[in-house]
């Protein structure tokens, strides 16, 4: 017997710390060099650690494994005084920082983010997206709301009965010219507003989507501002506040429903940037009614954030898992050694096959994400200024501007958060058993994720509203001549690659398939040929019958989005030496996330040589893992995200798997509670008389006797 | 305003309960018969009912919405308090019915059935797998165990080193002939017993798998009955327990590790039907080390039947809430009438496409599910006569059959517990925010599911134990001319698929994809070009290398498997005014399940032309999806599940959508609460005083003043 490390052990245990030690020692680049890639420089790369840094020192803030033992009530509680604590940070940040911070808190403890960000980000876009710039000041400064003081907002858009269909909501504000007054009432039970993120206990006003009547005239949904709860936090007369309950996951959230019964509010608390009702009733429309939902398009880019930064986390938690853990003697080992230790499970072909997409998707999407958050915020704020000015050429520009934003945005939140919610799954499964422990971080991250897959537009109709003007955009092309611009543009190329052109193969080789922008040329011609193959049927029948063909449209258009911008970025890098290993993340995404994933199309369209795709499996990725193989370590490491923020007990930084799980499992479960609190219902059981003696002996033969005489 | 239904209401809600109720009185079958296909026959159908009565009507074992608000401790003990009454119904029930009974608990509360399971199902079939005839009848009959009685059994298998390597644990067992005892070990960390259900808190003893060390010798690992508690439950000297604490689901489950340290039992505790060690140190080996893994057999086919139950219930839920729910004027509505009710959900072929594949897969799963049950049975009854017999001639015919049953089972086992944990994540998906909700049953159920898919040989690592035999047998045919026989006959046709015939192709058009018996056919011949391909790299490198194709492989023949058993049972059918019924069902489980998901493969090595591809996807879906449509009522009606086996409020039979969620949320969340239990910190932080007043002022221009003189 021998001591190793703090306790007595027989033998030699496992040292899963020495195999990732090894490969941290050898990795051939600099983790800190690469976070600028990824977080766009090094100035933003070196807020975000000091931002993470506070939180970590903070005492409310800091988040460890006792998290994952949390009860609803006591995470309902807790993200409160973690928001408590962020106001206080929020009083001395600039938007932009308070914006990064939460960004952090989005994978540290995203129903924190969220129940701030339906107050700051849901509730104040739609003032400032809807508002006048004085309503704007009113509501979001005066009052101290972007503070998190004084007001608390929450964001009423959907319904019981209107999730995806915003423009079909039946709450109704009905103009009273009399008082001068919105009466805001539901309807019926579709009617009431559900999912309310902050509703059931914080908010104490509302912004909510109604339908303006107006002397019976119904002119579609607007936007009001909904006092719930007075100062005293009491609820107002009229108002129903109630709990959602119990979700899958964000149980820190107090999502709510509100039922409005005849609720009078003043006209001017109508938000009224684009539409106005004048005293008399007169209504004055907005350009374009999907103005509105630009509230949305904040929370979006924050998906795609959210994407890249669970990306690398799951991926790091697996990836460290991988390192340390052996299984098997693989056939890498000489099988007659007895010696020889087991394989560990990254050396595996197939796990890294299973692993590496995760890996390269997070590379890929941070730089997706850093480019869509720059375009929404210049779009905003070019469409603000035109309607300051009131100049109608320029918001007609603007808006021509925000269908295209819609759009590339809507397919890459769709995109980016199933490619999370799946990478989350597949890494969790990726650690067999201990996957399955709340402490090694995977279970809450997947519960708490999966909802981005269906709010702020559910992904199967986010992709349907991309694939439906791409769809209608090759018809008219192909119907009228007509020319598109923007970022759809490759579709003009149509006649070039359907007709007498429809087998011309783009990839046809490893050497093509090691091109990232053959690929790239190779996703818009899965693009044009889907499409014009689905707008056959579309003449024929309808847009509805297109379904699948539109979400596969849409997520094509995504991965195009993601790879030019990477490859863009990559080319702009300055720190040349880290290109090479960026561009065999870039081969490894286009190879798997891209053309693995959508072999069957590439192949039904003849954009890929049959070849070309048995090749990618047999060669071309087995080779390009081989190449990550090496510097995993660095990869993830590279995503400079400290143990605190990955919050795993087998992905910690020290790679020392089994001790660091062991122990946790210890401090959280005492060993020396050996029985359950429960422990006599159990021992009652177990101890119970027989059958017989609990009967009475009612059925034994003595009983029978005696009873059959 | 009037009054509909129970409340006041302004104007119309929606009519959820109408459009179920109308499509019900419409069908076209018999739902109640169709169960009989389902079940196996009209006796188990009834029988299965009666048990669901029996549970439903039990104060303790009835399970409704409350279910998804409790803490883990409440689960705990509410779990116990469950086991407790099923013992009651056990010491009445033959093993055939209360495995019954136990199935129907697998879907209403799997952590009962699983805590049970542990007990009942590993713990006494490792004995009885192991143990001679007198030693199943000591441990498992005498002393009360099989009726939850006396002893509760563990199952120590898995180590926190060692999971999917079985043959690697690293607890040791020694045999001391001084006193005739062996001696159990926890060498290190490592060979922790790890995940052993039952063992925090229930478990009186564990059969644990440790090495046999005799003389210094190691034998391998083999299987012993270790007493962990007791009478007075009591942890034994030497014997330490811990809890493994919080896990994704099934937190009912109490899992815990243990550790040995010197631990005595008597020799004959170890389990020795195939396995002896003589009191002076003599030991007899059994014919196959893998026997003693036999007691994982009978959970991979509770496996198979749970996924088909799971996937019937999950579909349910997400059809019905696609039936009442309406969303959008899609293309089937007149867009210019203003009363034009909005779609069903069901009638956009996109989500017909997203949800009917889980429907069919139901159906057809179940009947795989009912084979493989009587098989294992069967084969285990054949092999326990062998060694009764002493009759080395059937112990070895015996052996043949069990490596058939071990891949079958675990390609089955893989296969569709991957589909019913898909099938979770996407119905959750289709409905939308309110899937989301725990109360609409998805949460849970995911959660408690997916381990499924990792528990009792990993997913990927039993697909791979499928697929490598296969490669082999392919190598074997090609390179020396063997014959297969078994399950895998058809790899024997290699040379017609392969070599000048490798782009013979099988399904050519429409026609062909129609002829379930043709798509039979069609996934051997993928199978073994597959197989083929990979062997090519087999030979050159190794088998790891083939990995993702031994898991393609895997499950292709999983659904060869399930698909010729489903045609076979349909064919059999007494009741053949439903036939055609089930021929839909088939054709559409051939085309999305199967033709749709491995499209890359089919048409990479020719076994469909890309016109059924592009044909499959435009015309036999959406044709297939249509003839589904008009009786999606009776289809789900027919698995018979009542409204406590669903437990979604959006998933009742009355169909009442939203009634019935609203009430429940209100119910289990009651309004009058109208401030959170943690108001006062939400108060307090938005009435907080100004920062200049929390910072006394203190940064003022008058202190400014003051402090710069």
């Amino acid at each position: 017997m021998t001591f190793t490390k703090k306790n007595v052990s027989v033998s030699q245990g496992p040292d899963p710390r020495t195999s990732i030690q090894t490969e941290r020692a050898n990795s051939k680049f600099d983790p800190v060099t690469m976070n600028y890639f990824l977080e766009g420089s090094k100035e933003r790369s070196e807020l975000m650690k000091s931002l993470a840094q506070q939180i970590e020192r903070d005492p409310i803030l800091f988040t460890d494994g006792s998290y994952y033992d949390l009860t609803k009530d006591q995470q309902r509680e807790l993200t409160v005084l973690k928001i408590n604590r962020l106001s206080r940070y929020r009083e001395g940040d600039s938007v932009d920082t308070f914006n990064k911070r939460l960004s952090i808190m989005g994978v540290v403890d995203p129903q924190v983010a969220t129940r701030i960000g339906v107050n700051l980000g849901l509730f104040l876009s739609c003032i400032s997206g809807n508002g006048t710039a004085e309503q704007f000041k009113y509501w979001a400064i005066d009052k101290g709301t972007h503070n998190i003081q004084g007001l608390y907002g929450c964001f009423g858009m959907t319904e019981l009965g209107h999730g995806s269909n915003v423009a079909g909501v039946e709450t109704t504000a009905t103009f009273d010219k009399e008082t001068d007054e919105f009466v805001i009432n539901t309807s019926h039970i579709g009617a009431t507003k559900w999912w309310i993120g902050g509703a059931a206990h914080s908010a104490t006003h509302c912004s909510v989507y109604a339908r303006l009547v107006v002397d019976g005239k119904d002119y579609g949904v607007k936007t009001f501002v909904v006092p719930l709860r007075d100062s005293n936090h009491d609820l107002m007369p009229g108002v129903t506040v109630g709990d959602i309950g119990a979700k899958m996951g964000r149980d820190g959230i107090d999502n709510g429903w509100i039922q409005f019964s005849n609720v009078r509010i003043p006209r001017f608390f109508m938000l009224q940037k684009f539409c106005k009702v004048s005293a008399e009733g007169e209504v004055v429309l907005p350009p374009l009614e999907q103005l509105s939902y630009s509230a949305l398009l904040g929370g979006r880019v924050m998906m795609v954030l959210d994407s890249y930064r669970m990306l690398a986390r799951v991926s790091t938690i697996a990836l460290r898992y991988a390192i340390g853990r052996r299984q098997f003697k693989g056939d890498n080992v000489d099988q007659n050694d007895p010696n020889a230790l087991e394989t560990q499970l990254i050396d595996y072909p197939l796990h890294q096959k299973r692993l590496f997409p995760y890996l390269a998707a997070a590379y890929v999407v941070s730089t997706g994400a850093l480019k869509v958050e720059h375009t929404i915020q210049s779009t905003l704020a070019t469409l603000d200024a035109a309607v300051e000015n009131n100049d109608t050429t320029a918001i007609f520009k603007s808006i021509d501007d925000m269908k295209s934003l819609f759009i590339d945005s809507g397919s890459l939140k769709a995109t980016t958060t199933w490619l999370a919610a799946e990478a989350i799954d597949q890494c969790r499964q990726a650690c067999g058993g201990h996957g399955y422990s709340s402490y090694n971080g995977f279970a809450k991250a997947f519960n708490d994720w999966v909802v981005q897959c269906t709010w702020e537009g559910d992904n199967n109709v986010l992709s349907l509203s991309v694939g439906k003007p791409i769809i209608k955009q090759i018809i008219g092309i192909e119907d009228s001549g007509k020319t598109v611009r923007g970022s759809t543009a490759f579709l003009n190329q149509v006649k070039d690659f359907t007709g007498s052109n429809a087998s011309k193969v783009v990839l046809n080789n490893t050497s093509d398939l090691n091109d990232i922008n053959k690929v790239i040329k190779s996703i818009e011609v899965a693009i044009i040929r889907l499409a014009h193959e689905a707008a056959i049927s579309v003449r024929k029948e309808s847009l509805d019958f297109a379904g699948a063909e539109l979400v596969q449209i849409s997520k094509l258009k995504a991965h195009h989005y993601l790879l030019t911008e990477f490859v863009k970025r990559v080319g702009e890098f300055e720190h040349k030496e880290l290109v090479p290993f960026l561009n065999t993340i870039g081969r490894l995404y286009s190879a798997t996330v891209v053309l693995d994933k959508f072999a069957g199309v590439f192949l039904t369209f003849n954009v890929a040589s049959p070849q070309a795709i048995t090749d990618l499996a047999s060669t071309q990725i087995p080779k390009l893992c081989a190449e990550v193989r090496p510097n995993v370590v660095a990869y993830t490491d590279s995503f400079q995200q400290s143990d605190m923020v990955i919050n795993s007990a087998i992905g910690k930084y020290d790679g020392d798997v089994y001790e660091n799980y062991f122990d946790l499992v210890k401090q959280l479960n005492p060993p020396k509670n050996t029985k359950a609190p429960y422990t006599a219902a159990l021992e009652g059981m177990l101890n119970r008389p027989s059958l017989e003696a609990r009967e009475r002996y009612e059925k034994s033969d003595e009983t029978a006797a005696i009873l059959s005489k």
